[in-house]
Parts: structure tokens; sequence; C-alpha cells
């Protein structure tokens, strides 16, 4: 066994023996290990952004785009959100321990499900140390001890910040193996991670797509993946076009760059004659580019004709596809064979069609009369987010503290045997 | 691309493509078909059992034991138990379309999740030809399609059954193609089985440790696996002696080759002397063989020493280990090293630590006072099981069918946009 293949093993054996005792931690004991890291946090700033500053000179002289350097940085403000964030984990409700279906059996055994910890979350990012702090969080909170491992050019940002968070654990007399950060950028770490199905119970990739198919061809421990957004918003012929402007105007370009913003309109012939110049007109005024179908260029000239491999693409900017259907069933043909199963949406006032839309569309999130943005932890309730997952598997969509939980069964008896 | 990964690959796609009908069947059409398909069985009695025949003529050929013989075939008592699996089924709750959590986020968005099929399922299964139908009906329920792949041994049984079953799906107008059978016995079926990750949802494997190590490793697709049932009874300082026993001879004969049996008495020291030769002479009586610790053969002479490989077996026969602990403290060091997280019990009249033992013992299910063998998706009130997964992502303990479904986030909104 190489050195590193050793090194890492010994880390996710650590975080596993860890994970013994965070399991049984009282929802007061987590919450005070988290406000004790926020102050510890803020009583370090000047070792933090020391240590960050190796990592944005490195980047500097890797000439890495001014956009990533902006991500690299631990700015006081960043600090101060990271700060915030743990004090809003420790705010959230602890799924631990809740008992779910409790009820009696014929026999008389007492038979429920219990919320209890998933165990060692691998988390496996790029960019960004805040994730760091967001991600652990989450996971101490859920009962879980983390191993993370992030991306080469925050690497002193990274052990920075796990230093930091384990003298927090330290002072609360929980392990400082709870929190641990893997020390080297080489990419054989990864494989390595993801061989020790032994140690960890889920791997969590964050990042671009090369990552998030390497991890999954190669993970041997179940993986909680995002691939892509490829959001659509159908407006019905019995649409409020009132409404229907300001969420399609809101979904494209409120935040264009992320997985939930909107990459294609789906519009019913009967109102596109009418509906289409207004909509081109306010997204143009937004410097929305818009590419659509042979119909819609017909309509409105200043459309481009989109290509086929337009269609389904997540684009990220201000682009937008815009095909024109014949009804529903055909916007859920065109969603089916272009969505991504992440965000999908209908405008309507039309009962019926709400029903059908909300009901028959795969999707991790179905909207009626919303913009797609709204596909978020925070906004759908979760109090914060570690990821949202496009595959169906434990989770689909946003993946709050309780999506880092399972449930065991639990029976009370007084004496039952099986016969 | 071979003829062989042709065949398969389009015998998914074909299930992927039925899918989208079979998830908004209601459940009024998905009973029909269930109830169609029990009198189908009937039917064909003739059909299967010559095709049956064929492969217990090659299994007697191959010189199959009379057990894998008797599990193999069809007789009518088998076909009578699948058509009441059939109507059992039936006549289940569906769990598709359930909105759980629906409430209103401060925006006026009204947010609840609903139960939604999971999509395609690959199940991979040796011996038993029932388990065709019983995995067919489970998914089915669930509204999910189903891709087969059953072992070498009973193929002729399997492709039979899935014939009647595609009769019944067909005179119900749903799409044949919900329920296939790969009519392959070659190993490298499944090698390409696990790699369909663009149609597949979740790979369920049934069959010896080999099949589920070749399964979750060279799989792309989810997987829930059963490794195996290392099952514990922990006989506390405070346990009524007259449910221990019972308990424990029940764990461990009623049905001995099976996961939820018992492999391992644990005794508390200060009742050891008095309580062990008594369980001693009511296991043995049964033909059950004891391996202990050293002080468990001071205590019972005719206990063997253990040796240290039999710590943490799963004999699936009349064999059993005893080893005498100090405390709770001391189990709960022996379950975390010894167990396999599959069903672990207590027996003890103390409240206090009756509640430790639910709330800090990892294992899919946890009990006090009640045979291991309770854990079961019937017993438990699943209705009916189409395995147990001793891994904690999505499902851990036995899977009945909301198991088999997952759940979207569904906004129901009046205009919304993010600001």
């Amino acid at each position: 066994m190489s050195n590193l293949t050793n090194d890492i093993q010994e880390m996710a054996k650590r975080a596993k023996k860890a994970a013994r005792i965070l399991r049984i931690l009282s929802t007061k004991e987590k919450n005070n290990v988290l406000l004790h890291m926020a102050l510890t946090l803020d009583r370090k700033r000047d070792f933090i952004q020391s240590e960050n500053k190796k990592d944005l000179l490195a980047g500097q002289e890797k000439n890495l785009s001014a956009a990533m350097l902006d991500r690299l940085e631990l700015s006081d403000a960043v600090i101060d959100s990271m700060m915030k964030g743990l004090r809003e984990v420790a705010a959230l409700p602890d799924p631990v321990g809740e008992i779910e279906k409790l009820s009696k059996r014929p026999n008389g055994l007492l038979v429920g499900r219990m919320r209890i910890p998933l165990g060692v979350i691998g988390m496996i990012y790029e960019s960004r140390p805040n994730v760091t702090v967001d991600a652990a969080a989450l996971c101490l909170k859920a009962g879980n001890t983390i191993l993370l491992r992030g991306g080469s050019e925050a690497i002193y940002s990274n052990l920075a910040l796990a230093e930091v968070l384990q003298e927090a654990l330290v002072s609360e007399n929980v392990s400082a193996d709870a929190i641990q950060v893997i020390p080297v950028v080489d990419r054989e770490a990864v494989d390595i991670m993801l061989h020790q199905e032994e140690h960890l119970d889920l791997i969590i990739p964050r990042g671009g797509e090369g990552l998030i198919r390497f991890v999954s061809e190669n993970s041997r421990i179940p993986v909680l993946k995002h691939y892509k957004g490829v959001c659509h918003i159908y407006v019905d012929v019995d649409a409020d076009l009132h409404k229907a402007t300001p969420i399609i105007v809101n979904s494209k370009v409120q935040r264009p760059g992320v997985c939930n913003a909107l990459e294609g309109v789906l519009i019913h012939r009967d109102i596109a004659r009418e509906y289409l110049p207004q909509l081109a007109r306010e997204l143009m005024a937004e410097g929305v580019k818009m590419l659509g179908c042979k119909e819609s260029v017909q309509i409105v000239s200043e459309i481009s004709p989109a290509m086929e491999s337009d269609w389904g693409t997540e684009f990220l900017d201000l682009r937008l596809c815009v095909k024109i259907v014949t009804d529903i069933d055909d916007a859920f043909s065109y969603i089916d064979v272009y969505g991504s199963q992440h965000t999908e949406n209908i405008i309507t006032e039309n009962y019926t069609r709400a029903r059908r839309f909300i009901e028959e569309v795969d999707a991790s999130a179905v909207m009626v009369n919303a913009s797609t943005r709204f596909n978020d932890g925070g906004e759908l309730g979760l109090g914060a987010e570690i990821g949202i997952s496009t595959t169906k598997l434990h989770a689909y969509g946003p993946m709050g503290l309780e999506e880092l939980t399972t449930r065991k069964f639990i029976v009370y008896g007084q004496g039952q045997i099986r016969s």
C-alpha cells in the first residue's frame, strides 16, 4: 500500500471512529460546537487570511481569472457570512432522534422509525473555500463526521479553516477527527477516497461535470450528485401573461450562471403570436439572446434559429431557447427529451393542467406560477442546503439536514417471539 | 458495440420509455393489472410448469442439490403463493402521489413533497424464480418498470413467468416493456446492465456475497444491497430471564438459515453464572452448538472455545457465539466491531438502558425484548419487502413499496419571483 493510500485510509478510519461519538451527541452539544466555531473563526481572522493569501498569490502566478480569484478570497465579508451560516445551522431543528410512524402491530410490538446520522460523509469540491465551513457545519449538525477534499488552488485556506474548526471541536470536548481536510492536492487522493467503502457512507461531489463524472464512475461509495440544471417554463394557453413575463425574466436574468436559472421557454401555439413579441421585447431589454424554433423566428425576426445542439443546453449565461408547442402533452414530450430533471414550471390559470403538470412531470422540483430560481434549499424551507441532487435515490432536489440522515427501525417488545 | 450490449441497451431504453406511462397510472389501473396477473398465472399453470420442467431437468443433469432443485420448482403451491402475493400487493396502499409537509412559505409559495416512482429498477437475482413475480409486482405497484436478470438455472422459468405477466399487462393496455427478463445467462449481461446508467435508476442484487460484491464494484447505477446479517442479543443485568430464553431460542432456531437469525449472545457478567447454564441447557436441547469466550467456557464446560474468526461470523446454521461482557458499554463496543448493522437487540427491564440501546446502537433495526426474527418487511408492517438494505443511503432495513419511490418538491405559486 502506498503512503498516500495509507494516510487517507487512516483519516477515513479516524472519521469512522469519531462518527460513533458524533451520532450520540445531544442537539445542545452540537449547537455549542457550532457557536464556538463561529467565535473561533472570528478570533482567527488574521491566521485564516494570511493562509488564504498564500492561495491567492499562487492563483495570481497561475493566472487564475479574476472571477476565480474572487471566489477564492476569504475577505472579512466572506468570514462574516461563514459565521452567520454557522449560527443559522445551530438554530435549525435537529432531525436526529425524530421518531416517525410509531404504531402497534397486532402482536403488540411497538414499531417505529428513528432518524439517525448517515455516519461519515466524504465531500469533494472545487474552488470556494467557504464550502469547507458550510459543509462541515451541516454534517456536524446532522451528527456526521466529514472528510473534505477541496481544490488544489484553495489548499492553504481549506487547511487553515479545518484547523480553526478543529480547535473549536476540541474546546467542546469533541474529537478533532469529526472534521478533516485531506492535505494532498493530487487527483490520486480522490480515487483513494472513493475506495474507502468500509469507512465512508456517502460521497458528495460539488464542481464541474468532469469532477462529477470521475467521481460517479470510480466510487464504490454511494454518491449524491448533481449533473446539470436545464430548467424550462411552459406558458400554457390559459396563462396569466402578467404573471408569465416577470417570472420568465426573473428565472432567466436574476442569476443566469446558476443551475436553477431558466434555459428554455415553451409557449402554447394559440398564444404565441400575441405573447412572444411582448416577451421577446422584455427579455431583449435585459440583454437576453433568444434562440428559437422555426415558428418562433417567423413571429419575432430578432430570434436566431436554434441549432439542434442548443435544445437541452445548460447555457449558464443570457441565452434562452424558445419553442412553440401544440399543447401540454407536447410540452411534456419536449421536457422528457431535453429536461435534466432539475426544475420544470408551468404558467397557467387552468386548474386541471396545473394539477397534471405537478403530477406528471419528472423533475426534482415542479412548480406552478413561480420562478425556477426557487429550487433552492433555503427558498424551499430546508434552512440550508449541502447541494442539489438530480438523481432520485435517497434525495431528489435540494438536500438539507434531513437528507444527511437516514432512518432505522426501532422495536419495543414485551417478550414477543415469531411463530 | 456487441450484439449483446445493443440488445440489453434496447431493453433498458424500452423500460425507460414505459416508465413514463407507469408513473402516471392510477392506483386502480395498477391494481387491475396485478389482479389480472394472478388470474393469468392460474390459467397458464401448464405452460409455466412445462417450462419449469426444462430447468429442473437441466438442474438434475448438472447435479444441483435437492435443496437447490426444491427452490427451483414451480409447484402448484408455489404458483398459489405467487398469486396470493400479487393479490396482497394489490391490496397495499399506493405510496405514489402522497404529499408530505405541504406548508406555506413567508412569500406565499405553497411547498410540499410528492412521492413519485423511482423509474426503472434493475433486479439481479439467483435461483428462486418466484422472485420474478414478487419483485415485478412490488415495482409495478410503486409505478416503476423492471428489468430482471435471474440465475441461469431458472432461465426457462423466468422467461415463462415474464411472458405470462406481460400477457396480463397487455390485456390491461399497459406496455409489455414494464416487465422484462433478460434472456441471456452470460455473466457479461450483468456487467452490461450495470452500465445502463442513462436508463436505469436503481439496481437491487439478491444472492450470495460474490454476486453482491460484483454488482457493487461494477455498477454505475445506485445499488441497494444487503451484505450479511450478524445479529446479536445483549442480555442485560436487569433482564427478565423468562423473556430472555424464549427470545434467544426463537431468534436462533426458528429459521437459522436466514439473515435475521441470531449469531451471538452477549451476557452481563453479574448474571452469567446464574443464567448461562440455564440458557445453554435450553439451546443445546434444540441442537445448538455453542462457541464461547474463556469465561463462558469456565461456567459451562459443554461450550467450545470460540476462535477469533468465529466472532462476527454469519453462521446460518445452529452455531451460536456467547460472550460475557462487563456492561452495556462493553456490549456496544462488541457490536460496533462484530455487528453487521442488521439487527441488534437488548433484553432488559431497565428503562434507561432500553432507551440508550435504542438510541445508540447503529443497525437497521434495534429492538427491546423481542426476537431478532422480527426484522422483516411483513413483520414490521411494510406489507411486503423486496429486500433488506444494510447500507444507509435511501433505505436502511427492510424495503417495501415506499422504498421503491422517491420524493420531488412541488410548488404552488401565485406569480412569485425571487428577489
